[in-house]
Parts: C-alpha cells; structure tokens; sequence
C-alpha cells in the first residue's frame, strides 16, 4: 500500500483523489480493546506509557481506515509540568486542585522543555511514525491557551466560563500573564512534537466559543496568532478548532491557521465563506447522528460534502469528537461512504 | 409618573423616547431583600406564594429603573402538573426524578388547564399588575418545548445535551410526540399569562444553540413556530431568546416572534442583519461584564447602542441572565447610561 497523502495535500488546499476523513477522538473510548485496556490500567498510568498510546494512536487507522493518526494524549498533558496538580473525576473530566486566583497563582507556574519534561509523550509520537510507516500521516495536537486558562481558573468544567470571563474584565493583566504562559508552553509542545514526527498539528479551543468576537480579539487573538506564528517555519500544516464557533470564525482565520475546523452548529458553507477562500476546511458532522440510523448518518454526510462542493481544501470530520456509544461500523462506513462519492479519476 | 410604554413601543419597532432596558434575571438573587426571604423560604414555596412572587418581580423596576418587569417564575414551573417529578439540587439545577426513555414515558405527560393547576402563577401575574400600576409593562415567559425537552431527556443541566439530540435521530417519532406535548403546554401557560395580564412574552429557548440549522428546522421550528402563531390574537408582542444562536438567527426569525433575543457571542449588527429589518431585537451586554469595574460595562454597552445604530426596535438586555455576584449598583447604573446616550427631543 503506498502512502496516503490525501489528507496532507487537502490541509494545503491541493486537489486530491478522495476527500479525506478522520475524525476528533477517533483514537481510544470506541474500541473494544482500548476498554480492555483501560481495565488494565487507569488513564493517568496509561498516557505515561509511550507504547500503549501509540498502539491506540494506530488502531483507528487499521479499523476505520481513516486518512490521518491523531495522537492520543489527554488535553490537560502539557499542564502537570507546568506545575498544576489535577485529577480526572468520573464522569466530571480534569479537577484541578487549586484553581488560579490570583497573581501568585499564575506566577508559581512554570515554562519547561517538552524534550525532557514530557519525553514519554514524544516517544508515543515517534512510535506511532514507526507502527504507521508511511501509511497515513501523524497529528499532534494541544489544547489552546484559552481552553486551558478555562480549566485553571474554572477548575472544572462549565458551560460558560463565567468566573474565567469574569477574571478577564476584572484582572486583564492577570489574564494576559496567564495567557503569556500558556502560549509560551503550548508553542514549545506543538514545535517539539513535530520534531518528533508529527506531519500536522491542531490546536483545539474547544471552548473558545463562550466568547464574544471582541472578547476573542482582545484576550485571545494574540496568543493564538503567537503560536501559529512560531510554528510557521516547521512547514507543517496547522488547524484551528474550536465549538460554537459561528461568529468567531473570521477572527480564527486571522490567527494565523492552514485550516479551520467548524462544529455542526454552523452550515459548513457558510463557515467556508466566513474564514475566506485562502484556508482550508474541516468538519462538520454531528456527533450525535452517528448514535441514530445509518440512513441519517449518510444524509447528514451527503449534506456536508454537498455544501463542501468538491472545492479543494475540505477534509471531512465530526464536528467534534466521537461520542461513547458511537457504533464502530457506523464510522467505518462513513469513511467509506465519504471516500466513495468523493472519488476523482 | 406617567406610564412608560417604551419597551412595548421598541417591541412594535415604533420611535421611543429613549431605548428601553430590562435584564434577564433581574427579579431575585441579585438584591438582598431576595436572599434574605430566600433564608425563610426554600425555592419550591417560594414559588407556591403569589405575593412573594410580585414582590420580587417587582423589586427590581424600584432599584433598578428598568422598563419593564419579567414574571419571577421557574421555567421547570409547567412540568409538574404534567406529572413530571423533579428537584433543585444545589449547584446542579433542576434534576428530573425519571428522565424521559420511551413511548411510555411521553404518553404519560398530561395536558392541562394552567388556569386551574397553575393558578398561583397567574395570580402572581394579576398581583404584580396591580403592584406596578400602569408604570412599566409585565412580560410574562415560558421555556421553549426544545430546552423543556432537553431537561426531561437529560434529567438534568447537561453541555451538550448528547443524548437528547440522540434521541431525535434514533425516535424521530418519540421526539416528535415529546415536542407536541410541550407546545401544546406551553402555549396554553403563555396564554393563561396573558390573559391574567402579561403584557408581552419571552419564549426561553436557552438551549437552543446546541443544535444545527439542519436540526432545529426539523425537530424544532415547527414547535416554536405553532406557539407564535397561537398568540398572535392576543396582540402582545412575542420575544424569542437562545443563546449559542449565531447560525440560528434566520429559522428562529422564521419561527414568527416580534422580537429575537441575542446573546454576547454575536455582534448585535451582524445579528439584527440575519434575523432581518421586520423584527426588534433585545440584547447583547455579555452579563461577565458586569462582574469587572463600570468603565469596562460602559465601553461594551456604547458598543452594543452603536451596533443598534439608534434603529427603532432595538431593546437593551444582557446576552443571558444577570449573573449571581452581579453589582445591583452596575445595573442601576447601566440602565442610566443606555437611557442617558440615547435620550431623543
């Protein structure tokens, strides 16, 4: 089988054979044997282990035959060095134990090297090179400074940030100290993993969407620009994803990414016209559909490659990562699905 | 002090003195004459008791200055009669005792009177009229079928509400039979309101924002859509709120109201140019403003007033409810400024 660039070339807008597909947390809760794993091994011991994440890196590219590996590493990965201590509660997600709150907070946390400090994560990266071999490309992948502000100030998951949108307006320069880190430590991540073998990375926010389109370009547009930026000269494609979207997207594009991925709250024609011609684009298809009939998970998809129109530049994904009880032959047959009538000779 | 009718002028989109404001949420937790009735009675016979009900819908057009007063109620309000058994849980919210799974579970919710069932509601109403005595106008509300629905399926504040957009895929038909329930509910509860001597009404589809255009055209639409329509005999103007809406604004216009309320995640010109020039609109103070110091309130409220462009329609609001820690002396101070800018001789 020769390599698959469909998904590299697509990032730069190059015409490509089919369309490609992969999908946001493709890697791990779906499979069989990554839940015979977790059995054997909770999450935290799991992610220290470079084989067994790459193991589960690779086992949607041979089960669901998708265009693209994304790394499986935890969102919260780059903030333990930093010195924030956290822990992943059932069915809340990452608690941390002393949220920030003020200046001595922010100031206690630490930039690190990523060579060192989290080896074990790119060992897994350049593991899974070795276990693909050529067959797709890599992903590496951090959560943005914004997102994980969110965490460190909320110190749990919320829905709609109210004590991080708070802090913004009350203490901006705290907020900016708090950003400043967070860009310095999530640039470093991203440069390191593609040192380490990463063919592409995203940048998730998956949170941004709480925001205002002013509260974006203040508090937010500048560290976002800042690693796009410092991530130019690796010459790898950069995506930019964030939820709830609609009316940030404008501001997304000008931060500086290759491609913009859009959730299903937006018609993915529309978000094309909203970020501009010059970039590429990824999404969008519910989650949610994949748990109904397959005949809806085929219209649905037919509707996103539609409003994609064959344009160069659309890589096909969720628009936002797989749910738990998503059945494994539903993604299966999507990739199938999208490849088939996306096919050029 | 004659009677001010420029909030019901701005919901006719016909010239007014000056732009009028209310807040979402402004009746309750904010002032402490609330929290010190909350100490003797819990949230549920709070709720029982028309006469605390109008002193606190009332409160806030004395502290305030507001134009206009919202009925203190509980969306959750309409459920129990319907047989539906629920709870407030301390820093969750309302928590359904048995969430909606089948067939079964939709064809036990009742239809009822709401002049018999909820008559302490309307009693509140006729007693809150009385109270204010012609000086602002009484806007009554009831939750949206959608968000309702959301609730019963969830059981309980979710994010994302995955599994009732699950539902809608895998039942259409049980979705559907839910959704014609809670409509008939609903409109029936807004007209008792009126009736009683509500004199306009907010639609609550806070959740809205979580669904597509895709979906909210064809598991939502038809429920709002039929509410607006069954009040539209009664002469009062008919507002229609979500958050998260961005890519909705055209449907939820479509739905019928006179008025679309927006939340801070979209510009409010680029809001008032998708819902269109027939409709009023309320909005769009991000309500995590008002958490930090006023000069940052005023800079973002003259942007909302200059994105409304002095247009005949526009009603000042937040973008969602008054947060808990929120200055009462911000509000009362906001609503000087909006009149103040926009005063007209």
């Amino acid at each position: 089988m020769p390599g698959n660039h469909r998904f590299l070339e697509a990032c730069r807008r190059r015409p490509v054979d089919r369309t490609p597909v992969w999908f946001m947390r493709q890697a791990g809760r779906i499979f069989p044997e990554f839940r015979a794993l977790r059995e054997r091994y909770d999450f935290v011991t799991l992610m220290q282990h470079p084989d067994l994440c790459a193991e589960i890196t690779v086992m949607p590219v041979e089960r669901l035959g998708v265009d693209a590996a994304i790394l499986f590493a935890d969102i919260m990965t780059p903030l333990a060095p930093m010195g924030v201590r956290y822990r992943i509660e059932q069915g809340v997600g990452p608690v941390v134990d002393e949220p920030i709150r003020q200046r001595r907070d922010v100031e206690r946390l630490r930039r690190f090297d990523p060579r060192e400090e989290l080896s074990h994560v790119l060992e897994a990266v350049r593991l899974v090179r070795r276990a693909l071999d050529g067959r797709v490309p890599l992903i590496g992948f951090a959560g943005a400074p914004f997102t994980l502000a969110c965490y460190l100030i909320e110190g749990r998951p919320t829905r709609e940030f109210t004590r991080a949108r708070a802090l913004m307006y009350r203490e901006p320069e705290l907020w900016h100290a708090l950003m400043d880190v967070l860009a310095d430590v999530v640039l470093a991540y991203l440069r390191a993993q593609v040192e380490a073998g990463a063919q592409a990375v995203q940048l998730f926010d998956s949170w941004v969407g709480g925001l205002g389109p002013l509260d974006y370009r203040e508090f937010v547009l500048p560290y976002s620009r800042r690693i796009f930026a410092g991530l130019a000269d690796t010459g790898v494609p950069r995506i930019h994803f964030g939820t709830g979207t609609a009316a940030l997207l404008p501001l997304m594009a000008e931060a500086g990414p290759d491609v913009v991925g859009v959730d299903w709250r937006v018609e993915l024609d529309r978000a094309w016209e909203a970020i501009g011609p010059d970039l590429g684009i990824q999404g969008n298809l519910d989650p949610a559909v994949l748990l109904g009939p397959f005949e809806r998970v085929e219209e649905r998809a037919l509707d996103v490659l539609r409003r994609a129109g064959g344009r160069d530049g659309h890589i096909f994904n969720l628009g936002h990562g797989v749910l738990p009880d998503t059945p494994v032959d539903h993604l299966r047959r999507l990739v199938e699905l999208v490849h088939g009538v996306t096919e050029r000779r």
